[in-house]
């Protein structure tokens, strides 16, 4: 089975390529260190590789997985629910911000719908993988059972496995759904403990009225959780694509492959996927910072440092693939650039 | 004449082409104010070009601009002069951290002898402007006169105007030299005001009897400074290099084009840049926050907060190269994007 197959594939970084990467670190034309935050991570994308130089970043495979909310009921956003449905057709048809971030930084965008509420037609880039058309409302009851929040996992894994069967070196998340930073939080809150105070943002912008009664659902939700297997809290409080991103994750970590994560959605999927399997926080780069408060949180958890930080908090994967071109340059160092001797550059 | 040209074609941001990016940026596929810091670059993208969408930033190119330093006689840095001749036949051969990183994001990279000691022979992709072969030692005397000054910043405002007509639309800084923090800092100092103690840092990473060295060094140099025109104080302190990139700084914004800072060497070029045309940081993008603490005093003193903050402190242009991809997606946004009208996307 895909699940377990994925978990027992995921284990620790390769020590002997991450000291390889440290020792070439060291060689390279450059004042030791002088990259900062760049060669941590070329090292461990070459432990995790197990192979150093690690492969270039390249081609780069975003995926968006869509899904809807039973929770929108609560009136936890002003934005109509259908919007989810018009934002697929809008990535499908290219013209949203992650399209023209991805042809900047050159990505390929799939979307994925794993929980779209209207019934999308297949086209070109869209998966249709829907595991249910939409969440139910988890203020009420769980949000799904353990069996979807399985399908919406499997769903995440099957993805990952097909971008990187077609050439994908790096997975870069991406989500689409109205109202899921209301999962969103409360899955941080469950996996962390955090006051849902703390993590309850004004996602895509909205008033204090708003604000308010989205703390209350989640605290609610986190309050009648009794779950504490990492699946049961994801199928009680979380999102058809929370979990399609757990699942992705998961599966790149068990491919070996860097998964750049965007904002506060990735970053509970993320937590999902490290309360299921720790070692999988070793294939996971923390894109951006989300002015969502939860990411930071989640973040702070799963102890990644984010390499880019500009008050983003659309989603999408936007701020994820605004990182790939700093990732990608991490490790080309290891490939490209000159030694000491080789150069004939004398050192200090 | 080229400077004085240059100083008067430097002016006020365009209003209106502001405006009509903050009414784009309002009608496009996307909460409002959700790219963050992105939109209000675009918007002052669109202010220095003049019109909306302002030009997509590319082609880009990276100038490296190289130069020796007298004060290398004091000890203020372990790495030995020729290195900057050795680095300089590096970046031409494409072995340098700049060269991966400019590959990476697109950007050509073209190397400037305004003042290294040793004579370098011409090659593809080396523009020799040398001034003269290093400066004089700041601590001693003034490191230029004013006229090598005014002929350092013109070779500048040359490779801007070059790199234009040759097709560019964004430029990039960059920098060689070895000991060429000292000179940073010291027209940190001069240019701000600040205390030489917070703005000389480690460089390249130097030990604490160096850098002790390094501060009286600046200290008697900003002591012992009367100048009071801009050109005069970066005579007495600057560098060949610092000067050539004041002097791209300036042409880039006469001709309106936008100009990405890498680290402390061009922040403290852009601190010259604003005291002689203080418009000129309408047309500058800072790149990144190096971890010298002088780039940061500069930064604050220019109003401008840099893209990528990942604790750099190699020069060369790499920061400024990392940032490139993040400008460059601000401003694909107002071309590619659609609005809420054409996608068929409701509003909230």
């Amino acid at each position: 089975m895909l699940f377990d197959e994925t978990l027992s594939r995921i284990g620790a970084l390769d020590e002997s390529a991450a000291a390889a990467a440290r020792a070439l670190h060291a060689r390279l034309t450059k004042p030791a260190g002088s990259l900062g935050a760049l060669e941590a991570l070329s090292v461990r994308l070459a432990g995790l590789a197990g192979v150093c130089p690690p492969p270039l970043l390249e081609p780069a495979a975003l995926a968006v997985f869509a899904g809807d909310h039973g929770v929108h009921a609560q009136g936890v956003t002003p934005w109509p629910q259908e919007v989810t449905a018009q934002m697929v057709a809008n990535f499908l048809a290219g013209g949203a911000v992650v399209n023209a971030f991805a042809r900047q930084v050159g990505a390929t965008v799939t979307v994925v719908d794993v929980g779209v509420l209207a019934q999308l037609e297949p086209a070109p880039g869209l998966l249709v993988r829907k595991v249910r058309a939409g969440t139910r409302d988890l203020s009420v009851e769980p949000a799904m059972t353990r069996d979807e929040a399985m399908r919406a996992l499997t769903v995440g894994m099957e993805v990952a496995d097909e971008l990187v069967s077609g050439g994908a070196r790096v997975l870069i998340t991406g989500d689409m759904g109205i109202a899921n930073t209301t999962p969103a939080a409360a899955l941080i809150a469950a996996y962390t403990g955090a006051d849902p105070h703390a993590v309850t943002g004004l996602g895509t912008g909205i008033d204090s009225e708003t604000h308010a009664r989205k703390i209350a659902v989640v605290t609610a939700a986190v309050v009648a959780l009794e779950a504490d297997d990492p699946v049961d809290i994801l199928a009680a409080v979380g999102g058809l694509e929370h979990a399609g991103l757990a699942g992705f994750i998961l599966r790149g970590a068990a491919l070996r492959v860097p998964v750049i994560l965007d904002g506060v959605i990735a970053a509970s999927a993320a937590l999902a996927a490290a309360a299921i399997a720790p070692a999988s926080v070793n294939a996971m780069v923390a894109g951006h910072r989300s002015a969502e408060p939860g990411a930071t949180v989640a973040l702070a958890r799963l102890d990644l440092e984010p390499l880019v930080d500009l008050g983003l908090r659309l989603g999408e994967g936007t701020g994820a693939a605004l990182a790939l071109p700093i990732a990608a340059s991490a490790v080309r160092v290891l490939h490209e650039v000159a030694t000491f001797d080789s150069a004939g550059v004398a050192k200090k």
